[in-house]
């Protein structure tokens, strides 16, 4: 058995079932194995950033981690974005990055670079094989790394004679590392914080599952503190029967008010809120100055432990959870698609445990208080705020959930960077519906002007952030990667649309003209 | 002035007049300078491969660098594939990277990464300002380091506080570092190499202009040398009139067997040739392990110079040069689009001055014999390896000699990686005409997995380099950018849309479906 295949078969018996390939010359011995070794499923991306950002929606959907087949150094590169994204959310990621044989690298061919070094930057861990009979070792400790919680990204790179010689044999899965535990030293003073309207209950990655969510409940019915999540999360279920919890803003004067409410913060999975970006006479830090901040469990703890405690010292655990979503029924919006319309069809068409990928950026901040009563669903966001995440993870989340109805909220700016993940999609057959939200501009990036001091912005500084010259046609060019679609300019044809595509088989596109 | 305003206008005055831009908020100072400061040419992207290799299909054709804006790490990682394309290529390239403010960067926001760590891979230049007051003279530095000869990535990494704060001052332009000497010490061995057909001369990067193709025919009529060029170059003069130079064969076996015939070799901008790729059993140096190689000039020195010394010591100046291309009348082909006859379509096609933008994969295997004789034009290959340069060094091109039309032969899974270059085209209105060579697959791949040593490639593997299921319409996607275009699937009606696309004024797109 040569190294590839010794490599193939540790990963499937280690858990990794799926791979999202981009491969070149140097990965042909890897397809090779994958043609013959059972048990992988291979998804063919054209673009690396649609590869990784599957891998990141597989993973917070799965619950485990994927792998990448990348094409050396540019391959990576390619990829590098969607993998800080996945990075940010603590998705768990194998990618196997193809090279030179060793004695190739030295002669600095054209496509020669320093892979490690590329790597680092996005990885928790990186590592060269170094002969055949390492390779699926090597490949175990990568799938080991990557399954540290919450999930990190390993990058194991293969130079190509490690995959081709022989004397490659299968390697023994490793223990999957458990989460830590949370701190007991601070539970005390996290008991002691939570009381009344000033206090709040900060919480992220995995405190936002259904259990954990109707824990943090009962301790906001039992304190009558406040309950908010991060500005995104990786993952949050929620809808009506669900214990509701907002958002951090993303605008920075927002999220300072909101924040300023509190004096003391137990943060739960969460980290201490700051500012997306820094802004001139603004601060960075967006809690008050003197709010005290109770650290009781980081992301890689046991975030259902360190709630349940919190409950115990709190007397909580027979309350019955506060805030709970009820079924809401919306009307039916009318006329022009907006912001507003968009958020009431999406309360009123969520199918139940339906995946939505949210990368609607400015127009989709009205979103979460709208659909607080929709049918249960999971909510996705971008945690690393690279644009370009949404449609790859939402190849990623369907098929890692093939039971469940996958809709992608897309921005068309965002939109544009990964609209080669169209293709897989009609390629795979994969029930994601996607809504592209056509403002025709980078509508942020004209907030932000404001935010950072430019006032006015002349018409070519306004030029460099709109889309309308030419409009973008999605209809045309999802058609012409395989997945049919339509064009909507009002609230009633938006939601009979998406309807439709909800219902349908296979991928569907809408380009909601705002 | 803001620090900002500065380093645009120090860039403007050393002679940097053109940027490629995709950016975030962390540059809207930076975008706000653009807006009032004349004398900028700013060409929005919407994906950052488009802008790098759009900045080096500038500085090919242009001969001084672009700059780029690129949105903190992410940003800078979406370009870094066509900034290793321009580094091989010896392109120079100026990257204007944003960064959070330094206060803001400890704090770990979501888009925080190590910028420094993802563009050195790429680059022979990288910095971070540290204050308004220094960004302009960095500005500077980063200019004459990408005009190093024969061209270097430069990557200056701008806080945005040192963006917005005051006290900004423009630098003056630092001077333009000349190019090396070449090898005198080599001179005699390199004369006393080169005679009869076992001798060959081979050409890389500036030694490839007209004037040196002229002289480099000089000492091939007087010595009776072969005459090559490296597999790949970054820009070739070439067509009727002028002298032709082939190419080291991509092939393993065919550069083994054409270079095999060699037993003396002066490389002038040349490097000794190697494998693209290790191949088990297969040599990864090309040449005879007895070939005396005599390295005369390297990429950065006078190739000029060195040629005309080795034409003196040879006695070849007064010779009349060998090799020149005659006008070649070739014939209209008929039938079906293959390799052929699209080469046959091409050689009739080519407008004079032209400027060809070679991706063309394995088809364009026989385009570079076939076109020797058309009217006179400029032949850029990709000198990286890492697909998707084409589509977006068109677009430089085009904007560095808007007089001259562009026609562009790209593989349709090359055009995949960065597609949304079409929609930059349509913007600018650039003559542009796109061939998309549709042959649904990665063709090169299916070559490779049998010189790797794959035997018999199952259909799993197969499917894995097949862009078939479901079939890209280009025309559709390009319509949908705002690019018409049409597709051919004879060679009569290839030749007829060719003519009409380069007649035209802006872009136009050929899908020829093979």
């Amino acid at each position: 058995m040569n190294g590839a295949e010794s490599l193939v078969r540790t990963l499937i018996e280690s858990g990794v079932d799926t791979c999202f390939t981009n491969p070149g010359t140097s990965e042909m011995h890897f397809v090779a194995a994958l043609d013959h070794v059972p048990g992988m499923r291979s998804v063919l991306a054209l673009f690396e950033g649609v590869a990784t950002g599957a891998a990141d929606g597989y993973y917070r959907m799965a619950r485990k981690p994927a792998c990448t087949l990348l094409h050396l150094g540019p391959g990576l590169a390619n990829g590098l974005a969607n993998l800080h994204n996945a990075k940010k959310a603590g998705s768990g990621v194998v990618n196997i990055i193809g090279e030179h044989a060793a004695s190739h690298i030295e002669l600095d061919a054209p496509l020669t670079s320093d892979i490690e070094g590329i790597a680092r930057p996005m990885s928790h861990w990186v590592h060269s094989s170094t002969s055949a009979a390492d390779v699926s070792v090597d490949g175990a400790r990568a799938v080991q790394a990557a399954r540290t919680p919450p999930g990190q990204i390993a990058s194991l790179i293969l130079p190509s004679d490690t995959a081709w010689t022989e004397g490659g044999a299968v390697a023994a899965p490793l223990p999957v590392p458990e989460r830590t535990g949370f701190d007991d030293a601070a539970l005390a003073e996290a008991v002691a914080a939570l009381s009344g309207p000033d206090s709040l209950l900060l919480l992220g990655g995995a405190a936002l599952s259904v259990e954990n969510l109707e824990m943090a409940g009962r301790i906001v019915e039992k304190t009558g503190c406040g309950l908010l999540s991060e500005w995104s999360n990786a993952r949050l279920e929620r809808g009506a029967g669900r214990v509701f919890v907002g958002k951090v803003p993303y605008p920075i004067d927002q999220a300072l008010e909101v924040l300023g409410r509190y004096r003391r913060i137990v943060l739960v999975g969460a980290r201490a809120p700051i500012g997306f970006f820094a802004y001139p006479g603004k601060p960075a830090v967006l809690t008050r100055p003197d709010a005290q901040i109770v650290a009781l469990a980081d992301a890689g703890a046991d975030l259902g432990g360190a709630l349940a405690a919190l409950a115990d010292g709190l007397q909580a655990r027979a309350t019955a959870p506060g805030g709970i979503a009820m079924r809401q029924q919306v009307a039916l919006p009318s006329g022009a698609i907006t912001a507003k319309s968009i958020a009431a069809v999406l309360a009123r068409t969520i199918p139940e445990n339906a995946i939505v990928v949210d990368e609607s950026v400015t127009t989709g901040r009205a979103f979460l208080p709208a659909t607080a009563g929709s049918a249960p669903h999971t909510w996705l966001n971008n945690c690393g705020g690279s644009i370009g995440y949404g449609l790859p993870v939402a190849i990623g989340a369907a098929i890692a959930r093939p039971e469940r109805k996958v809709l992608a909220m897309i921005g068309d700016g965002s939109a544009m960077y990964t609209l080669q993940a169209l293709w897989s999609m009609a390629r795979e057959g994969l029930d994601v519906t996607t809504v592209i939200l056509s403002n025709r501009s980078y509508a942020i990036l004209r907030g932000e002007l404001t935010n950072v001091g430019v006032q006015n912005p002349g018409p070519r500084a306004v030029d460099m952030l709109s889309l309308d010259r030419p409009a973008l046609d999605w209809v045309a060019m999802a058609r012409g990667m395989g997945v049919e679609g339509c064009r909507v300019e009002d609230a009633a044809a938006l939601e009979k649309a998406m309807i439709a595509g909800l219902d349908a088989e296979g991928p569907y596109l809408i380009e909601a003209v705002m």
